[in-house]
């Protein structure tokens, strides 16, 4: 490495890191937001936050910085291409490449109207409040529309969203994959619904707060969340942040007669955390630094959440401790009729409350409606009445009123109307292709859980996903660590093995682990 | 108003919006750092704060800001005196002359020192290692002495550390505070500590911490601690912090066998928050904003702890509340033997506990150290010893190890040396001076306080005091809201009032408020 190169480097280095710090401060400042900030806060919580935004922006999109990237393009060309420095250099080229197109004054001002927007869903969720929310919400549309156009010309108008989550994917394969598996989960969940319906009564009661935290945070140390390095607070929509590599937050949510929603927010989040906790040390403060796309990071809350933590192997061995923690709730409840419930399929109302085989449906109907307003063929103002109309066709069920409609997820009211929701379902798929690809390596995986051991799993996740952060994109993370590209085929031999087994249907043939 | 001057005073406020905006933000992350961040995010969040400090030094000493205020400074001199305007434009004069002296690098490793300095003290502390701190105490005495330089020429070199805290104040003028009030005090400590010692076993024993703090917490928002503006969290070393004008925190601790340390934490802080919430809206995101002084801050924190909180008047009404909340530890104690418990007299090792007649000899014997250190008289390697000397001198005991020692106060271990700890002390001299000054304007005010209500207090305290923020320097505002200058008098009275009664000493001719 010549001498002028090790500077420009290290002047480079420096610059990322002090991106990075504005951003762990950000970080921190929509933390605090989430989980204890008082009302009266909210004024200033979005100035500072825009204020964090324009400045971590400026020095994104510093001609110095271009600079410096180009005059160290020919020292990247000239190391192994999975060098460290060598990804560095052109993911952070890539970012540079993006965010020049985007003036700070877009970015300040889409940051003090989303902070204003959060603040207001807050209330308008709770009061059922849609028409309060609408101009809030025409607001988000246009600034979104705007974003866009920074990208044009694109293929699609929601291409720039997509990218910005799952860098190289389009509406075109995003499209293709939501079809791919809405023609193979229709039948399943007609199948399934037109077995007898689960009874998850045993869910319901009175189960003290206090108590389902601690069990859902003891399965989440258990599996590798270091809290050390992270800790776990209450809040309204549950998410998982990062300020630095020492300091990975994780929140949940807990409802008093609902067993389930802090345990599986929690084993969620913490998905989320253990990848982000894996991310190599060498690389954080730099662009490296955080997990590789929004898809390949859900594909880890849900691996965690649900293909790890929903199998029957999980509950032998944590059952009887959650038994024991609420006795007389669970106390004349088998482990098999527990089991059962936690992965009751049904046609459902809300998002994240939903099974593994109709959640899919969820995210293609919130896709299209994104789709149709951002072509401008919905408007805000029809929201409402063709999100009832998708879920009654879709789901066939519609929402008693908006609160449970299309006010219940966040993200719409926090960000930007585009690219919100695909991830998850790239998420699921990607959740069972990494379980299989590890399965291959370490049969003896599901016999660990089963004794409530998890460390041979979160090694082979670290070993060929986490530890890399940003340094490969998704579709090279999912080729090196499966051996193959994405694909839906191990996602429905799972969902078709563990719920053709759960509720009698014809089974494949080779049944992924339950 | 020219339309000239409209333009200088917007881009003025839009700029020291701005430097608000980062100070806030920093305060967030110092009071995250110091009640839930988890041990791994120390390092980043050194650098985080450190780049904020950064940030608003460059802002505050921005050559276009002096020019800007230059520029405004005919404008400031046509408007009456005590306008918002007038007051923005000199107040922010004066803090800008300050601060150039000051150089960013400095601010920056200032910064990330005390940050490393704190994250080592809450551990050291607890392992009682002053030597593990030594080496970071000797680097912030040498900051601090580096600091002091920026201003020189001076009179003393903790005349700058003691203008910062107390504008106006000098080395001399709080010797000779100090003085005065040692010679009154230390013949009052002797005369009570012959009398026979008060018996507060009633205060120890095993009391739930969720109670402690739910009532502490009842009693500081009767006081008018408003929550929808605030909050109250635990940490270790119990601070009131300010993010904006709707977000004013406060923090506390418990002691499962102490029934006072968190009651009188809360009220202590709650003052100061009451205090930061009473500032006028219209100066919310300027230097105005915020309390004058350290001093006056300190007189409000002790107001409503000591003066109200200890009297006999408030636990008529609140003390069958606290024995509801704890009847099988304090059903059999009496008010009056609770009322003498709290208002023990003794000579003891812990500034944060100590009672009001000897806690100035523990900030006497402070401000004593940081001289003989800043002045090189003192090498930090001595100051052990030198402390524990003074202990036995002053106070009569020695601490047995450092914990209890030199380690006990986090001031020198997350900051600088100089001015930490003198403000305390005019604290409790301005506390019973703006005190009496009420009782004058509303003699009705300890009745209501014995039915519980604090609205007529604080209101005056609101209008006299509150409301102007850093309008007016601490000595100006003393004069407006008492008519005189700072004076030991009515705290000495208040002291010889209150504890003469207790201990059956002679009467002074005026007893204030018990």
């Amino acid at each position: 490495m010549r001498r002028a190169d090790e500077d420009l480097l290290a002047e480079l280095k420096a610059r990322l890191l002090e991106i990075g710090d504005l951003g762990g401060t950000a970080a921190v400042l929509s933390w605090d937001q989430s989980t204890y900030m008082p009302k009266g806060g909210a004024g200033a919580r979005g100035r500072q936050s825009a204020l964090m935004s324009r400045l971590m922006h400026e020095r994104r999109t510093d001609p110095g910085l271009g600079r410096l990237i180009e005059q160290l393009t020919p020292y990247a060309l000239s190391l192994p291409p999975d060098s460290d420095d060598a990804a560095l250099i052109s993911v952070t080229g890539r970012d540079f490449a993006k965010a020049v197109r985007v003036p700070t004054s877009f970015v300040e001002r889409l940051s003090a109207h989303s902070s204003a927007s959060y603040d207001a869903w807050t209330r308008a969720r709770q009061d059922n409040d849609f028409a309060g929310m609408r101009p809030l919400l025409e607001r988000t549309l246009d600034l979104s529309c705007e974003y866009a156009e920074f990208f044009a010309p694109y293929q699609h108008v929601i291409d720039p969203f997509i990218d910005d989550m799952d860098e190289g994917m389009t509406c075109a394969s995003v499209r293709s994959l939501l079809a791919e598996l809405r023609a193979e989960l229709v039948p399943m969940v007609r199948a399934i619904c037109d077995r007898p319906a689960t009874d998850d009564s045993c869910l319901h009661g009175a189960f003290a707060e206090g108590p389902q935290l601690d069990f859902g945070l003891s399965v989440a140390t258990a599996y590798g969340y270091d809290l050390d390095r992270g800790r776990l607070d209450r809040t309204f929509h549950p998410f998982c942040t990062r300020f630095s590599a020492g300091d990975i937050r994780i929140t949940t949510r807990v409802y008093p007669d609902d067993v389930t929603q802090a345990l599986f927010s929690t084993l969620h989040e913490a998905g989320h955390g253990i990848y982000e906790q894996g991310v190599g040390a060498a690389l954080d403060g730099t662009p490296l630094g955080s997990g590789t796309s929004a898809g390949v990071h859900e594909s880890q809350s849900r691996l965690w959440e649900n293909v790890v933590g929903r199998s029957l192997g999980l509950w032998q061995h944590y059952y009887p401790k959650l038994r024991a923690t609420f006795p007389d709730q669970l106390g004349n409840v088998p482990l098999e009729a527990f089991h059962r419930a936690i992965n009751k399929v049904e046609r459902s109302l809300i998002r994240t409350e939903a099974d593994e085989v109709t959640y899919n449906l969820h995210i293609i109907l919130r896709f299209d409606l994104e789709l149709e307003m951002l072509e401008r063929r919905l408007a805000v103002k029809d929201l409402p009445e063709a999100w009832r109309a998708r879920y009654q066709s879709d789901l066939g069920i519609s929402p008693p009123d908006d609160r449970d409609g299309c006010l219940q997820d966040v993200h719409w009211f926090s960000g930007c109307i585009g690219g919100a929701f695909h991830s998850y379902t790239i998420g699921n798929v990607l959740s069972a292709q990494f379980y299989a690809a590890a399965l291959r390596a370490h049969p003896e995986i599901p016999a660990e859980i089963a004794a409530g051991r998890f460390g041979t799993l979160k090694a082979w996740l670290e070993q060929n996903l986490y530890r890399h952060g940003r340094k490969f994109k998704a579709d090279e993370i999912v080729r090196r660590a499966t051996g193959e590209a994405m694909t839906i085929r191990p996602y429905m031999d799972y969902l078709g093995g563990k719920y053709g087994a759960l509720y009698g249907l014809p089974q494949p043939q080779s049944p992924a682990a339950q």
